[in-house]
C-alpha cells in the first residue's frame, strides 16, 4: 500500500516492529502474581522484581519449557512450577533445587527483554535480550489540570496497520458511525494538509467546520470551525486532536500494541478540557466513546475475518484515504529497521467532502 | 480413479468446475438483503440489483476488505457498511462518499459473477467477470401436472463426487438405508447397462424386480419389473427414474453445489406421480426421504472425516461400483476444461445381485 | 537432549517407534462391539474376530473409506456400515453384497496390525502388516500373592519423551508434589547411579532416607533408607522401585501408548506388599497416586501448550535430568530401528541433594 491513488495485493498488513516499546498492560494490575501477555506473537511473562520495577521474560522455562507464568515470585524472583528453577528479572537463573553447584550459566538463562512503569502502563521492549534504543512514548495531557482524563482498553481483532488506519480514518465516521460523529448529509468540501515526518505523519484539515453529529453538538453547541489535526507516531500511536476556541480542547490518544498478527490491543486516553465543568461531561463522553470503539472493533473483525478468507488483502485506496499510505510507509521503514531522516520528508494537499 | 475394477491412491477427490452454473438459494429467500454464500471455496454476496435480478460480487469491498454481505441494498446498488462505497450488480463502483471526483475506475471493481434466477433457484456462473458459456440445467417435471413435487435442500459433508456417487449407488441401500429401500435378503442377479456421453453417464437396470424395502412396496404394492435408469448429468446432477407401468413416475433430481472441498448442499427434487392420488401420498414420501437423505449425510460425514484422517483417499472400486467411475471421468475432464465430443464414449454390461 | 548436561534445540521430542508393542485399551472394554482408537497418530479399529482373539484394523474401509469403527461384528468377521464389505481379523475381505464373484483380491484388503491380549490389556504391533519381532512387555507382580494391585489409566497431554521423563524424574516431586511426596526442605546430599543397556536405563539412588512427604511417611513410619530405582524400558515403560527391609515394597509400572505426537496414555499398575494389609492401604493410596498423576499431567499440559507456541523445544538439562537423557538416547535408536547391543553401554555417578 505504498502508493496514494491505487492498490496492491499485499499478502497481509503484518509488520513486526523491533526495538520499540510497546504496553502489555496497566501497572495497577501487576501486583504479586506474574501476569501472562503476548507481544507481537511472542509469549512473555511479567512481574516485579526484586525493587519492585517490571521485569519481562520470555514464559518458557528454559529447563524443560513449563510457562514461567504457572510459577510464583519469591523474593524478586520468579520460580518455575515444574522443577523450582528460579530467574532474576534479568533472566539469570539463581537457584536449582537438588544440584550439587552452581545454578548459574549462560544455556540456563530466561530471554529477557527490558521493561519499565510510565504513565499508569507497564511498558516491555520489543527486541529480547537489546538495550532500549529510547524510552517509551509519552501521552500529552494525561490527568493534567484542567482536563478530564477518560481511559478505555479495547481488543481489536485486526492487524495494527488497520487498527491505526481506522483510528485516523475521517470517511468512514459518516457511515460506520452515522449519527454519533458525522453525518452523510450536508457535506461541505475541504482541504486537508498531510505531511509525513520522520517518525510521524499528520493531517490538518483547513476550515472544518463542527462535526454534525452527536458528538460535536455536544462539545460546541455554538458550531464554528474547528481546529482538527490527526497524527500517527511511530511505533503505535494515533492520535486525534479537535480545538475550538481556547477554551474547548479534545486529545484523543491510542497507543496500540501489537499483540499477534491479527490481534491489536488498543490503550485509549481520552483527555477533554471545556469551557463547562469536565466533571458533567465524563459520564455522557465515556459511554459514546465505548460505542464508537465497539462500532469499530466490529468492522475491524469483519474486514479480518474476509482477509483470512481471501487468503490476503487488496487494498484500492483514493486520495481521501490521506493517512493510511503514510502509516504503511512509516511502519514498513521501522520494520526493517531504517534510521528515520529528520525533518518533513512528504507533504501534499487533497480537497475532500466533510 | 480411473478404472471400474481396481483401485488408486488420490489426495482427495476434489475438483474445482469453471465456466458451470450452480444453486446458491432458494429464489423466495433472496429479498432486500444481502445474503453471503460461498461457492467452490469463493466468498460470494448475491443481491438483487435495480432491475430485481440476482447479481452476485466477490464478498470483499476492493476498498479495505470489509464484507460487503455486511452493507446494504440502495435502490439496487450494494452499500459498504464501512466507508459507504456502491457497487452494481455488474461490480462497477458507483458512489465514493467524501470523494470529490468520479467513483468509477478499474480498480475500484468489485468481482462479479453471472447470476440468474430458474425453476425457483438463484444460479451463479463459477468463472469470476466472465461471460456465460449456457444456461443452467433445468428440474424436469418440477411442478409438472399429475406430479408430486417435493423439494429438499440439505448440507453434505463430502466432496461433490462422493455426494454424487453416493446419489446414484445402488448397493449401498441394502445396508444404509436396510429396510427402507431395499433388503439384503432374496437378491437376484440382473444386468445393468452402463453407457457414458459427453456430458453425462447412464446406468440402465434391466428387469430389475420392485425393490423390496417399505418404498418399493408403498410405490407398487403389486410388485412387477421396473424400468429404472439412474443418471449424472454435468456439472452436479444426479438424478435416479424409476417407471411401473404408464401411471407411476418417481424422479429424483438432486443439483449440487461445491460449496467448498468437503461441503457439498444438495438440492433435490422429487417428481412423483402415480394411479392413487399423489396428494395422499406427500405426508408419507416426505418423512422417508428426509431419513434416507440424513442417513446419507451421516455416513458422508464419517467418510470425510477418515479421507482427512488419514491425509487423502484410496479407493478399491469393483465392476459394481457402476457410475462412481464414470463420474470421475466426466468432472476430472470439466475441472480441465475438455471439450465434450457428442456421442456415446462408451458401453459395458455388469451383472449385479440386487 | 543427547548430551546430559548442557542444551539443544529440538523440533519437538516426537518419535514414532515402529516393531514394537503398545496397549491399546483395558481387554474387558473389548466386548461385541468394536473399538476406534489410535497408535502413534495412526486410526485403528480393534474387535474381537472369530476365536475371540483381538484383532487390529486400519480404521478405514478400503472400498469407500468409511471408518469400519462404524460397523459391526458379525460372526467374528467386522462389516461396513455403507456397502457392507466384510473383513477378517487379518484384513481379507471376506463379502462384498452385490458381487457376483469372489470378494477378496489383493487390493480389498484392510490394512491389520497383530494384537494380543496379555496382562488384562489389549496390545497393538505397531508396525502395520507385519509379524511381530517379539512378545510385549510384561508387568511385574501384577495380581501376585500377597501385593495388592492398584490400577489407573489417564491420558496426558504430551509427547511420550516427556511423559517417560516425568515419571521418573525426581527433583520435581519437591516443587510439583510439594508435600505429597517430598519436601524441599532438610536435603541430603546422596549419589545416583546411572546405568544404561541396550534396551533399557536405570538410576540406583544410593543410600537415600526414606521420602519426607505424606507418602513417604505412610509407607514406613519409622524412617530408615530405602533402596530406590528408577528405570526406564524399551519400547515405553517407566518403572519406580522402593524397598524399606524385606517387608516393604512398593512397584509403580506404567506402560506407556503413544497415541498421537502429543498425547500420551498412561497405563499404570501399583503393585504394594507391606507389613501391614494391604487391604487397608488402598482406599488411602489410591486417591493419593491419582492426585500425583493429576499433578503430573497438569503440568504436562502447561509443557505441552508451551512447546507448541514457541513452534518447538529448548531443553537445557543439568547432571541431575538423570535418566532423560538416557531415555532419549534408547527411543531415537529405537526409532532408527537401530538393533540393540547386549550388556552395560553406559555408566556415570552423579552428586544430587534430595
Amino acid at each position: 500500500m505504498p502508493c496514494i491513488v491505487g492498490g496492491m495485493q499485499i499478502p497481509s498488513s503484518i509488520v513486526r516492529l523491533p526495538d520499540q516499546w510497546f504496553i502489555v498492560c496497566h501497572a495497577s494490575t501487576l501486583r504479586r502474581r506474574p501476569v501472562a501477555t503476548v507481544l507481537q506473537g511472542s509469549r512473555l511473562v511479567v512481574f516485579r522484581g526484586r525493587n519492585g520495577a517490571p521485569a519481562a521474560l520470555a514464559d518458557r522455562c528454559p529447563h524443560r519449557n513449563a510457562p514461567l507464568s504457572a510459577g510464583r515470585v519469591v523474593r524478586g524472583e520468579l520460580e518455575c512450577s515444574y522443577h523450582g528453577w528460579r530467574f532474576d528479572g534479568g533472566g539469570a537463573c539463581r537457584a536449582i533445587p537438588g544440584l550439587c553447584g552452581e545454578p548459574e550459566r549462560h544455556g540456563r538463562r530466561a530471554v529477557a527483554h527490558a521493561a519499565c512503569e510510565r504513565d499508569g502502563f507497564v511498558w516491555v521492549y520489543s527486541t529480547p535480550d537489546a538495550a532500549p534504543g529510547g524510552e517509551p512514548p509519552r501521552f500529552a495531557r494525561v490527568d493534567a489540570p484542567g482536563y478530564a482524563t477518560i481511559r478505555q482498553a479495547l481488543s481489536f481483532p485486526g492487524t495494527l496497520f488497520h487498527a491505526l488506519e481506522n483510528a485516523l480514518d475521517v470517511p468512514h465516521t459518516a457511515f460506520l458511525h452515522a449519527g454519533l460523529f458525522r453525518t452523510s448529509r450536508r457535506r461541505h468540501e475541504i482541504d486537508v494538509v498531510v505531511r509525513r515526518f520522520a517518525d510521524r505523519a499528520e493531517a490538518e484539515y483547513v476550515g472544518e467546520p463542527r462535526p454534525t453529529g452527536l458528538v460535536g453538538r455536544l462539545l460546541a453547541p455554538g458550531g464554528g470551525v474547528v481546529v482538527h489535526v490527526d497524527r500517527f507516531l511511530l511505533p503505535s500511536v494515533a492520535q486525534v486532536e479537535y480545538r475550538l476556541g481556547d477554551d474547548n480542547h479534545l486529545l484523543v490518544t491510542s497507543a496500540m500494541t501489537p499483540v499477534d498478527d491479527f490481534v491489536t490491543q488498543v490503550w485509549t486516553v481520552v483527555s477533554l478540557r471545556l469551557r463547562i465543568p469536565t466533571r458533567l461531561l465524563v459520564p455522557i463522553v465515556t459511554p459514546l466513546a465505548t460505542r464508537i470503539l465497539r462500532q469499530d472493533r466490529a468492522i475491524l473483525a469483519l474486514q479480518t475475518q474476509t482477509i483470512r478468507r481471501f487468503r490476503g488483502e487488496q487494498l484500492a485506496s483514493t486520495e481521501i484515504d490521506v493517512l493510511g499510505p503514510q502509516i504503511w510507509h512509516l511502519l514498513t521503514a521501522a520494520a526493517r529497521g531504517e534510521p528515520s531522516v529528520p525533518g518533513l520528508q512528504h507533504e501534499h494537499r487533497v480537497r475532500m467532502a466533510i
